[in-house]
């Protein structure tokens, strides 16, 4: 196994940092990582905004929870699936590209590109020692979240990614059995296969928290999750992407 | 710098192979590194299918293009956003979770969780002296994939991805600016500096293709950009993802 591929399954999700700013050129390298992932057709759809400013930091602490790791960390980092460029782009070609850019296809194009420029700036940021975690707690209000930073029309803001230098490295955490993540040929939905490998994941997981809560929690992910999508939550996000111009057709 | 960032900004898409399969345990690896990465509240929302069947790799190859390298490969994932895994975990819980699985944020969330996985496990690939590709094209149509594959509701397949041991190695394609990428505390959208930073990128990719094709190509990124976006592609997209079952509400 090679360092590369020991450094991503090493992952965990750091909350804690040490209070030391991400030096320019940290942050440099984290960017042209993300620039350096594959992209649809080279659209490069997406806007990455480093917050550095206090006050803006505290305020999207709060959205996001509140969780101090959004405030207290060596960089936050918002990612931010953008189709503005595009436009610009074709308006330099005196074209209008409006029904392309109001697609549900290119919304998901702009969502995947800053994704995978996302982990490749998390997998950077790591392989430097650094810990990282990514933020979805800011689509609690992506309106508050624009009116922040300012994202105009055909962007939104994905997601947060704070880096910096970790205090408490947390437990890794187990993931899903490999085969009910990877089928092969076809999708694999033989339902007592399916529900006997969450069965094992409810076990494992159950162990895992058992464990780390010296006997005090007791769920386990089916339950877990069943009480997370039980909240009504960010049932706001189809009216807003589609205010911001995508998502509409 | 290093090793792991020079994989990541050494990036280039690879789309001609060797005739050589890639090895369980390669295949393991990168399945692996894609469960690694980050997941929006551990839901794990995203099942990776791995196609070896020769016949459904010649159909998916003439869905993407026809694209020789997603028949010709070391090979071949597709990855998908999975909500149905959680239909099912909370089945298991007796609860209906239903406006949850039909919201926009969750497609949101599951199509990043599966972006996140993928970027994981091209660079595990890239690491092992593989090249990849992403394979958009299986968009142009999802019905078919999806008949072909098995693919069960509140699932969508959102791109393959080929790897394999490259044979025409491609040089490294130019990136946006970094600041036309990159803003700090807000939304940079002073239309002078935004239009002179992609008259910049149109200068170095011009000059890029130029020498690529002895002079042959002449065009540039804003008008590659404006004949991409003026076809009238996948806009069949938003339908069929509400007829998965997702992105409805």
């Amino acid at each position: 196994m090679n360092k590369l591929v020991e450094t991503i399954l090493d992952h965990r999700s750091i909350r804690s940092f040490e209070d030391k700013l991400l030096s320019k050129e940290q942050i440099e390298t984290m960017v042209l990582c993300a620039q350096a992932a594959s992209t649809s057709s080279y659209i490069q759809a997406y806007t990455i905004i480093g917050v550095t400013d206090p006050e803006k930091k505290a305020a999207l602490a709060e959205i996001a929870g509140p969780q101090t790791y959004v405030e207290k960390n060596g960089h936050l980092f918002i990612f931010c699936a953008d189709l503005q460029r595009l436009q610009r782009a074709a308006e330099m070609e005196n074209a209008d590209v409006t029904e392309a850019l109001e697609s549900t296809e290119k919304f998901l194009v702009a969502s995947i590109d800053a994704a995978l420029a996302a982990q490749n700036a998390a997998i950077a940021a790591e392989s430097m020692g650094l810990g990282i975690c990514y933020i979805g707690g800011l689509r609690n209000n992506l309106p508050e979240v624009s009116k922040l930073l300012g994202i105009p029309k055909r962007v939104i803001p994905l997601f947060g990614l704070v880096a910096g230098y970790p205090t408490n490295p947390s437990a890794k955490k187990p993931r899903l059995p490999l085969e009910n993540i990877y089928h092969e040929n076809e999708y694999q939905s033989d339902p007592e296969v399916f529900n006997e490998q969450l069965e094992q994941f409810n076990r494992t997981i159950r162990s895992y928290y058992l464990k780390r809560s010296n006997g005090l929690r007791k769920d386990n992910w089916t339950c877990q999750m069943t009480a997370m999508l039980g909240k009504k939550s960010r049932l706001y996000m189809k009216d807003y992407v589609e205010s911001q111009g995508l998502n509409k057709r």
